[in-house]
């Protein structure tokens, strides 16, 4: 089978060259919440059951009043970002496809195996476009004046930090798809749940490519009750600001410049970035450096417990 | 959105239309194991966590050896059966694909949707085959005369309950494709695991196709501790046997006749089902018909508190 691309998350690999064991190690290679969503009591019929109509439609109703989707447009949930993002290409005819970069990269990857000619810059008549919202590592966010490709994918994996920049009041244009990740912002990545929201047509197309069930049943308990809990929401917002501004300053007091970011991962701009990732990791600090950047480092938050570990070693 | 296609599990739709409470009722639509695997201790990570590399390579190890797959054949965890049913038209150009019927209707939703022309007879040229082995819901073992489409489907679903029957030692040849189901035998159909297994390069498409991490962190840890289990398995195995006799027995003394099935669902030739599946449903048990039959009820198997219920139905 073939090795995934480069992304954050390979812990276990960096344990066997580094030593060491998963205790040990403080992870800041991706941008998940590190001071997850509490897990609620499941039923046994979330494990048992094949996931029901009824316990689908109760978190997509959820979803919606917590994006504030616009009735025009479906809302389908996914195991995953990633699952839609591998099919999402099959929604146009190939032809050029614009993505701006640097950015997650699974998107150019998906569309070039479905025959798409990638470009990073931006023609005007790009047949499709694809906005990481805000951008992964840069955070950059994007405007209205860069929606309107004949397909265009809005990533909102990131946009939790910020619901005000959301751009899912367009999600009702013909075409245009944008997807919500539940891993990053509620902090479990491992559960596999993502949303894609657009025009009917084009979300019901999604869905059968997905097939039935694509969610597990935990996935839809968990993802109810968190998508009504706007307190944890606002509390969590408050407290990535607050960890974003202390991990900046640490950083900043060790030489790093401050150059992007999302206050759920930071990107920085340093002398030699290879370097940075052999010295935190000697630690047992996993770091995120880039093959398109040498004087890059990206670092997500620690947790509470964590924070000592990173201030001994910087 | 699309509506599913017919299936079982629709219990929400059942309570709606004969009311009651979700433990009023005994769930028979289904061929899922009433007792499931016990659910391990979940670690934090398996949650909070991108899955990771080393965690997949154990369970795909545990799954080699469960199932005795060939060392030429590739092993790749996917988020249930459906996941992989809904891609694999793809793996082949559009053709002509016979499906032996009746059988679990996705394979030929999923054929059709790709263009292809489905068939359920067996011309001898057929450019795909699709096997459900042992058949749902006849009961029907296939053997290796009926391999050798240029892709063949081998949909093990239900072979867990009889694992000398398997056709996974064909798994290394051209275009075949062997599926299993976590769901079923194991009893955890919200999990949302399963696994394709076949050539290489078919595979690597597949994974491709599904994109990175596209099973749930508690997928990998509760399937690789399941998978190394073999005295579950036989104690299950016998349990089930032994259960569906009973149910037999039940049913032949209502006037019945047993015409199919395996031991995780029995097949009955009834004078009416729908009537059967009305009776039953009036007192709070949910059977299975089918639109192609009006003779034809399937039932899976009570979970042991569930057989005093069914015993006063019938």
């Amino acid at each position: 089978m073939k090795a995934p691309r480069d992304h954050g998350g390979g812990l276990d690999a960096a344990i066997a060259e580094y030593g060491g064991t998963r205790a040990d190690w403080l992870d800041l290679s991706t941008g998940i919440n590190p001071v997850p969503y509490p897990l609620p009591d499941l039923a046994p019929h979330a494990w048992n059951a094949l996931p029901d109509q009824a316990a689908q439609a109760k978190l997509i109703q959820r979803a919606r009043a917590f994006w504030n989707v616009p009735d025009a447009a479906a809302v389908l949930p996914i195991p995953g970002a990633s699952a839609a993002i591998a099919q999402l290409p099959r929604l146009g005819k190939a032809g050029q496809v614009s993505i701006p970069g640097p950015t997650y990269n699974e998107h150019a990857a998906g569309f070039a195996t479905h025959g798409w000619d990638v470009t990073a810059t931006a023609p005007a008549q790009a047949d499709a476009r694809v906005l990481v919202h805000p951008n992964n590592p840069t955070g950059h966010f994007y405007g209205t004046d860069d929606l309107g490709a004949p397909l265009t994918v809005i990533d909102e994996s990131f946009c939790d930090i910020a619901p005000m920049r959301s751009l899912v009041a367009h999600a009702t244009r013909p075409g245009h798809i944008v997807l919500k990740s539940f891993g990053k912002f509620w902090g479990l990545a491992g559960l596999r749940l993502g949303f894609a929201i657009g025009p009917d047509p084009l979300i019901a197309q999604l869905q059968e490519m997905l097939g039935p069930w694509p969610v597990s049943g935990p996935a839809l308990t968990i993802g109810a009750r968190a998508l009504c809990d706007q307190i944890w929401a606002q509390d969590t917002r408050a407290r990535l600001t607050a960890d974003a501004a202390r991990l900046d300053a640490l950083m900043q007091r060790a030489g790093a410049d401050v150059t992007g970011g999302t206050s759920l991962f930071r990107l920085y701009r340093v002398d030699n970035a290879q370097h940075w990732q052999d010295r935190l990791a000697r630690h047992r600090i996993l770091g995120r450096i880039f093959p398109y950047a040498d004087d890059l480092i990206r670092l997500g938050l620690p947790a509470p417990q964590g924070w000592a570990q990173l201030e001994r070693t910087l």
